[in-house]
Order: C-alpha cells, then structure tokens, then sequence
C-alpha cells in the first residue's frame, strides 16, 4: 500500500510518465513541487498550460513557434535554398547550439516505423514535399538520426524528392550510429554538417 | 540567443529549476509535454494544482495528508508510542516502504542548519514538543540523515527532549554516513532500525 495521499500518488505518476523520469525521481519532483509556495506551484501548472495554448507548428516548417511563422523561416538573413530535415523539434535546438547552419528547417514531428505503425502520412512529409514543389530550393539536407528508422525516412524521402530534380543530402556520420542526434555535442554536429555527403 | 517560443522557454525553466533536472534533460520535458494531447498536458497542469490545494500538514505528524490526521496517525494498528523523527515527507515514504516499521512518525520539514540560516524555530521541533509533553510517548527515533545538519538536529531535539524522561534513539549506522536516507535501500533500513541505539 501507498502512504501518499491520492492527489500528492497522481502528481508522481504524472511525473513518472514522462520520458527518462523514474518512480523515485517522480516522487522527489512531487514532494519539491508541494514544498514550493502556492504562487511557485501555479506559475509552473500555468507554464504548462500556456505552453500548450500558445504553442503551434510554424506554417512553413512544422517547427514549434507562438507566431504563424517561426523566426528562423521569416529571417531574412537565413538561407531558404537549403532546408534541414530532422524528425523532431529538439533537433532543431541542437543544430542552432552548433552554430554551423544557416539554412530553413523541416520537422517532421516524427519517422516512419512499420513496428510502431507510423507510415509516411502520419509525419509532415507531404509539407515537406509542397515546399519543394514550390521551387526555390536547391538541397534538401537529411538529419534523421543515423538508425534503422531514420535511415528509412531519410530513404522514403530522397525518393520521393528525385522527380523535382532538388539535391539530397545526409548529415555525415560524425554522430555515433545508434546514438541519438539530440545528444550530439557541437563539434561532432559541426563535423557531420560539413561533411555530408549527396544521396544517391 | 535562443530559438525557443517564449512560452517555451519559461516551462523549460520551470523543469530546470527542479532539484535534479538539468538543462537538456528540461527542455526534452518541456517537448514531451508539449507533444502531449491538449487533455494530458492540462492534466498535468491540473495535478500539480490539485496536489498543492488537496495537500496539507497531518494536525499530528506534520506529513503531508489531505485528511486532517493523516492515515498513519489515525491507525488503530500503529503505535503511537514511538515517533519516528525525519526531516522530510520523503524519508517517511522511505521507512514506510521497508515495512519494518510500526510506530508514528514525525515530521520536522527541514533539519537545523546555521549555514542556512534555519534555526530550531523554522522547523516542526515545537510541535514534536508538545506530542511528547502531551505524553504516552515511550521512544523517539532520531531518523534524520547521518551528516553534520542531521546530526546536529538529532543532538539538539535529544537534549531538548531530556527533561521529559522519554528514551531517545538514533537510527543505526547502517547508512552509509554522508548519503541521502531517501535512497537507502530496504535492507539497509531495516538493519539501521533493528539497531538503533539510545541517544546518551
């Protein structure tokens, strides 16, 4: 039997849910989130909140943004001949940390995996594919992350991208195979950047 | 600078600011949350609100309950003439689940720490007074952690509890000195328990 009273036992399995958070870290989180005074503890119930309500996918790129088009695809100093494709929204974060890429993004809000059922209709690549057929982009760059799913999508979408004649690339392998493109230190990105390599 | 919305940028701050959480591990919350259903995040939202607005000090033990007297407290099964002393709700979890022991628990919330300019006053030391003054008090268990802060809670309460003729114990060193009593493992707590020995 559990001691915590019913609302404090919710808080933790909330916390418990989320990625990477086990049931003792869970439990610590909840206790320091009743320790907070009552202003603490709504501010962050409202970050949450607003978060969710201001937050949308960019009209352009997929990314997440709280205008209709993100700030990095209404730059006027970033290039828009080149876009970078990554699976997801902290992708984008890590590849701005490398400071090495000037160009637009696509965020396909995930990749296709048959064992997880997620096909190609069930990520953003029809966006993706409207943006090429819009002309005006010279290199797709794919940074799926170097494992078997992403290396599908990055597959399924290079062929899908030939008939319009735009240049498909791969970010290098300067990231580990199987390690995960969100844990990649700067050099390393800065490295599979430069050395990418067309798809063929 | 930051390509985050805002409203981004905040919640992950708030994950940040969280004991044990840092900044990458914040912001891959602060994208799962995001990634959420509208439901699930305002659930989350809501859980944090309701555990705070639900959840209040036991009249007895000062461990969080959302009774007036926390389910230990009012156990007919419990003895109530054994108070386990801790610092914090967590380590009352931590004892509970080596199911060793039966008695009554109280909370200080806090330990004495003069770096921290907390003082005897700004913990639940008055009232663990009062229960023992109030009497059919046998034992008090000084559970605190075994650091400096710790011990010199424990030392002070035992003085402090002296004039009452009441046996105070501490907990056996079975814990490793210098780590956290919340991560003892069962065993540990159960053999630190069984020998306890009395304050002199």
């Amino acid at each position: 039997m559990s001691n915590l009273p019913n609302a404090l036992e919710v808080l933790v399995e909330k916390f418990a849910a989320l990625p990477g958070i086990g049931q003792k870290s869970a439990q610590r989180l909840a206790f320091h989130l009743l320790s907070l005074s009552d202003e603490d503890a709504a501010s962050f119930a409202d970050a949450i909140v607003d978060a969710k309500r201001s937050i949308h996918f960019c009209a352009v790129c997929q990314n997440y943004t709280d205008a209709e088009i993100c700030p990095i695809c209404s730059s006027p100093r970033r290039d828009e001949r080149v876009i970078c494709v990554v699976a997801d929204p902290k992708d984008v974060a890590a590849i701005e940390r490398a400071h090495e890429f000037n160009g637009h993004y696509h965020v396909l809000h995930g990749v296709i995996s048959p064992m997880k059922r997620i096909g190609p209709d069930d990520i953003k690549i029809k966006e993706l594919v409207d943006r090429v057929a819009s002309g005006n982009v010279d290199e797709i760059i794919m940074a799926t992350n170097p494992d078997t799913e992403g290396e599908t999508t990055a597959k399924y979408i290079s062929r899908l991208l030939k008939p319009f004649g735009v240049k498909v690339t791969r970010l290098a392998s300067g990231i580990p195979v199987g390690a995960d493109l969100e844990f990649a230190d700067d050099a390393t990105l800065m490295r599979a950047l430069e050395g990418r390599s067309e798809m063929l």
